[in-house]
């Protein structure tokens, strides 16, 4: 049925880290994903990246990890040899290693719109939405709780900005509906609202059937058993237990061969030692362990190798954001996963910052620059995350794009060939002269440059003249209102469309409304 | 007479990338420069590498570099054996490097509290705040011409902050002072309010001597004539032209045995080619031979090898600054000053933002990161800088000092030990319990993680109620005033302030005030 979906997004085509700006104009085309054309920043020595696996081996060999209310999952460890005692799992070393290796080290995740389709592993990199805040925020109305017009208004913003590659999951919490009946009308407004890929729901295992169901409306059946459409990002409960609620989900999206993406989320000091080291084998032995989980549900089901390091306050024990010892850790956790020939998933652009300020802009982009060099191939949290994963900002969101798009020219690197090094521009210009209409500037200038739509870059006479003395965070106020203002849905095929809505409406009516 | 200046710093000593936090309080102790425990980020290979420098070879030896208004060092060039017609200096391939190698891989900067010494080249970082903007400006009083007050301010903030290792030099124009005076009263303040390591006059070759010559009544003249106490920025007048204002102050510093930092200023488009390779061949080729003409004047004299690569607004034509192509060009200026064994200064935290908002942070720290990155020895401007380098700002001041104390940490990266690794916690806390008390946590909160002074991490409720829904800037505002509030000033020998003032008073009564 992907034939059915072949709206050509006029924005954004072509391949390669670069975008490409229209003829004449300044404004740019986005690419459906990044090909990165500068290395990884790996910044640990093979001696002491093999002390960090063996840690892990030991972790998981004498400590070991639990899996709670999964007897299947269970079952699953019983028949590949590890030690079971009760729900405690015990791993001999390199067994895990041997599971993982079935999983494939790239994948397409297919969007409605094939050009749209995501390469998620390799040098590849894709920004999706900031995921799971119960609260949104702008600069009008201050904080309050997210409902499902905020969810849809933020997929119509993803959708419009030429530099997020991906509609995300559940980027705020519609907490006016039901949370039994959430997903469905989460998936929906994806496929609706953006024709991109997307993320389902984790939250049961029933819920991430749905999640699954609904793409296979959207796909075909057949299209789905055999291609990743949906991604579900699972969580384990650091430190080193995994609850069955997450399990049986990360379990059916395996089963569906949809990809899982495994993320334990250590907060050092709290779910983990406080010490970096120890922090990212923990992380580590998790994740491994998640991701064999989904070989021994579906050999060769795609699943993405997550992490989420934080840190805490030693004044005040309030969790951090954005920190240098995450940041940081994040390199090494990026050298272990290539290791393992799996796709990488890493979180940039969050911040504990209650406002769009100048924190929340150091947090996020220290986190996000780590995710960036650390080789991540699906950066969830590309965009919108304030207060400590707890809100979304409207106007982050839009400031975060745009640093996305920066992004897509610092990831194409330095290009060295016979035009970039502009010998013929020297011989025309020579000293004390200036380049700016020469040949070479002429013939290069419309691609020389990121341009930022939300910088202010005026002087400051014109700045504080007509240009009103704003901040960054007031012209991101008119930006995304702009942005929703001029927003147009995607074609979506009608048929598909009252399928889903009949699909909606039938789970719906067979259960009653519950809120946990 | 370095020993009569010998006031320990008590909060700043010890040696390493990780600051030392005092026992049982969260309050931390700087280190007198940074050694890095990470490597630099090399993104271009060998190849790209080569052609780079042969571009840079062919400017050099076929389009040349003018030598204006210094017979002297015309003299040197042709003694040196390059091609000389008229101002128009051409030289042979590999003739430059074969000189600058007899410049030191990496020196000391001595500062008049011997702990404050800071060693350039190397593993080495040193933080420097920002230089020679005209305006300053506050969230009180907003933008102004800077004074001698002024300059006095930022030297006492300089000094207070842990996390910058250096007084810097023109932190400010204090426009106040007659223009051929500033550097007596710029010099003195240096010396009085703070007592680390410091950067002299280069606006004219008598101000750049009255500058050393200061240097030499706080040092001593045999001292200074054998060891780096003082640095002139001298800037390359792109593209390809040295003007003689800054050949003959780089030829006094090196004269004298002190570090010229040889840095052309390349807006992309306008002083250079619009592509980056091309920049960095013509950036390459202008520091090296600047970096060569100190050695023709005296072998074996400090030199830096610096870098300000910086990009336009297509749409205005307005320079851009921390944007990503200049970001990630550093890199390979980085990768290229290492082959010649020469220290590195690079530039961080600059920003075209008129205020201290995200768009600054934004700007500041992808600039910083890159700096940081590259693995430069020095960097100017890590602190202060708005408005495209025309405004030091007291908050963003703070803010970035802030900043460079997660760099700190940050720099230090990751240490893997027994301790680090603790396979000792997971034995105690095990599966689904938490690490807060354990005795791992015990032993090592307290130099864990990095504790901003100035990013509030507290919940929503307490951050909007007694917090009072403070951004950053608001909390900069207060932190800089009490610092100010607080500072107290280094001891200065009697005798030696005396001198001082005698030499400066003595200058000035010399010459009329001149105004440019």
């Amino acid at each position: 049925m992907v034939a059915t979906a072949t709206v050509e997004n006029a924005t954004r085509r072509g391949r390669g880290g670069r975008p490409q700006r229209r003829e004449g104009t300044a404004q740019v085309k986005g690419v459906p994903y990044i090909q990165r054309n500068i290395p990884t920043y790996d910044i640990l020595s093979e001696e002491n990246l093999q002390k960090i696996e063996r840690t892990a081996d030991r972790i998981l060999a004498e400590v070991g990890i639990e899996f709670r209310d999964d007897p299947a999952a269970i079952d699953h460890w019983k028949r590949a040899g590890a030690k079971v005692d009760g729900l405690l799992v015990r791993f001999e070393p390199a067994m895990l290693n041997e599971i993982v290796s079935t999983a494939p080290a790239q994948f397409t995740q297919f969007a409605r719109n094939p050009a749209n389709n995501v390469e998620i592993g390799g040098n590849n990199v894709v920004f999706s939405p900031a995921y799971g805040s119960p609260f949104v925020m702008d600069l009008d109305k201050g904080r309050r709780y997210g409902t499902i017009e905020d969810f849809r208004n933020f997929i119509k913003l993803a959708q419009s900005s030429p530099w997020l590659h991906h509609s995300g999951g559940t980027i705020c919490e519609p907490v006016d509906v039901p949370v039994n009946k959430r997903h469905l009308d989460m998936v929906y407004s994806h496929i609706k609202y953006s024709d991109r890929a997307f993320m389902g729901s984790i939250t049961a295992e029933e819920r991430a059937e749905d999640s699954i169901d609904m793409a296979r409306i959207l796909f075909g059946a057949d299209f789905v058993d055999k291609n990743c459409v949906i991604l579900g990002n699972v969580n384990v409960n650091s430190p080193l237990v995994w609850d069955g609620t997450m399990t049986r989900s990360l379990r059916a999206y395996a089963r569906a061969n949809q990809a899982a993406v495994i993320v334990p989320f250590i907060l050092g000091g709290a779910m983990g030692p406080v010490t970096n080291a120890g922090a990212i084998a923990q992380s580590y032995a998790e994740t491994l362990a998640g991701c064999a989980l989904t070989q021994l549900e579906r050999k060769g089901a795609p699943v993405i190798f997550g992490n989420f390091l934080s840190s805490m306050s030693l004044r005040s024990g309030s969790p951090t954001f954005g920190t240098p010892e995450p940041a940081i850790g994040s390199m090494v956790i990026g050298q272990l996963a290539r290791r393992l020939k799996l796709p990488l998933r890493c979180a940039g652009n969050f911040s504990n910052s209650k406002l769009p300020d100048g924190q929340a802009v150091q947090e996020g982009l220290m986190s996000m620059l780590s995710a960036i060099h650390c080789g991540a191939n699906f950066i969830l949290h590309s965009a919108g995350f304030l207060d400590g994963l707890l809100a979304m900002s409207y106007e982050k969101f839009v400031m975060d794009a745009d640093l996305c798009g920066a992004l897509h020219s610092y990831l194409a690197g330095v290009t060295v060939d016979d035009n970039t090094l502009a010998m013929d521009a020297f011989l025309q210009v020579g000293p004390g002269s200036h380049f700016l209409g020469c040949d070479h500037t002429m013939r290069n200038y419309q691609t020389a440059f990121w341009d930022s739509t939300l910088s202010d870059n005026e002087p400051f006479e014109k700045w504080s003249g007509e240009g009103g003395s704003t901040d960054i965070a007031t012209r991101a106020n008119r930006q995304w209102k702009k942005m929703l203002a001029e927003y147009e849905a995607p074609p979506l095929d009608e048929a598909i469309d009252e399928a889903l809505c009949d699909y909606v409406e039938r789970r719906k009516a067979g259960m009653a409304d519950a809120w946990y």
